[in-house]
């Protein structure tokens, strides 16, 4: 089957905005999106765009079973490493399950190494959930290393009232 | 002992770098710095710059054992959820040891916090080496999550060759 990678565009957001909820419901953990597809198209087509989207399309005639010709993105942003400089992140890589096993998610990986080497990044980095094995060896198969397993990086995070109350204590300029 | 937080300048770069160094040689892998003062220069401080910096600043009577009065500095910049929208992620914290256990760490990583919820960022992001406990221990005080420890997420890597390669095999536009 013949699918084509493209950077999206801003009316792509309502396809991003359903497959970010069908990763989610994936991922078990649908009741923390809280993004609309209002704000996709505000933050990644702006001037100042907060990330970059690329989207894998099928034709009419491979429609899926609900009527949907795009069939998978991937979203990612530019991040910099202090020991080696520019670096691109992968936040999201999708593709509906009827379509998995033909090479659209790795086109769309490959698409954002591409970009990200033609923006000067050093690294390709991800994260990924560590019982979603289907991932994990996909990723490992294509060359990824886990870094949290060889050098035990561990993702912290502060939101909600620890983020309020961090922000509060900041000193006065 | 009195110390100013404040947004690093372009001139502060050769600061940072050295401090960037100390932290790598803390982290045990110094080896991975391949990073200079110059490029610095040119990523956080163009018109489009790839990442902000605050320092940490001592006066002169307070000056260290070599002379330095920028004894702190954390690098930090804006990535995506998709879930939640736009976040912050600080790549470094660090200041200088016989600077330690007055309250800077915690100034520098408030300020963060401060300008991410200023840019409307809802989370504010880091990864910590599993056995610097001390680090670790000083983030969870603070509030931080252990999105590793709780729900299982690792940080993958693909760079040099793997890179290499999966860029290569981008499907043709």
């Amino acid at each position: 089957m013949d699918f084509k990678i493209r950077a999206a565009k801003q009316e792509d957001c309502k396809e991003i905005s359903r497959m970010i909820i069908e990763l989610a419901v994936f991922e078990k953990m649908q009741d923390q999106v809280k993004i609309s597809t209002q704000e996709l198209e505000r933050d990644g087509f702006c001037s100042n765009p907060r990330f970059e989207c690329q989207v894998a399309e099928v034709s009419e005639e491979h429609k899926s079973s609900q009527g949907y010709t795009v069939v998978g993105y991937t979203l990612y942003f530019y991040t910099y490493s202090t020991w080696m400089g520019p670096t691109v992140f992968m936040e999201d890589l999708y593709v509906m399950p009827e379509y998995r096993g033909k090479g659209i998610g790795k086109g769309l990986m490959s698409k954002v190494a591409q970009v990200g080497k033609e923006h000067q990044c050093s690294r390709l980095q991800l994260t990924v959930l560590d019982w979603n094995t289907r991932s994990l060896d996909f990723y490992i198969m294509k060359g990824a290393r886990d870094m949290t397993a060889s050098e035990g990086w561990h993702a912290l995070r502060f939101d909600g009232e620890a983020l309020d109350k961090l922000a509060a204590e900041a000193p006065k300029d």
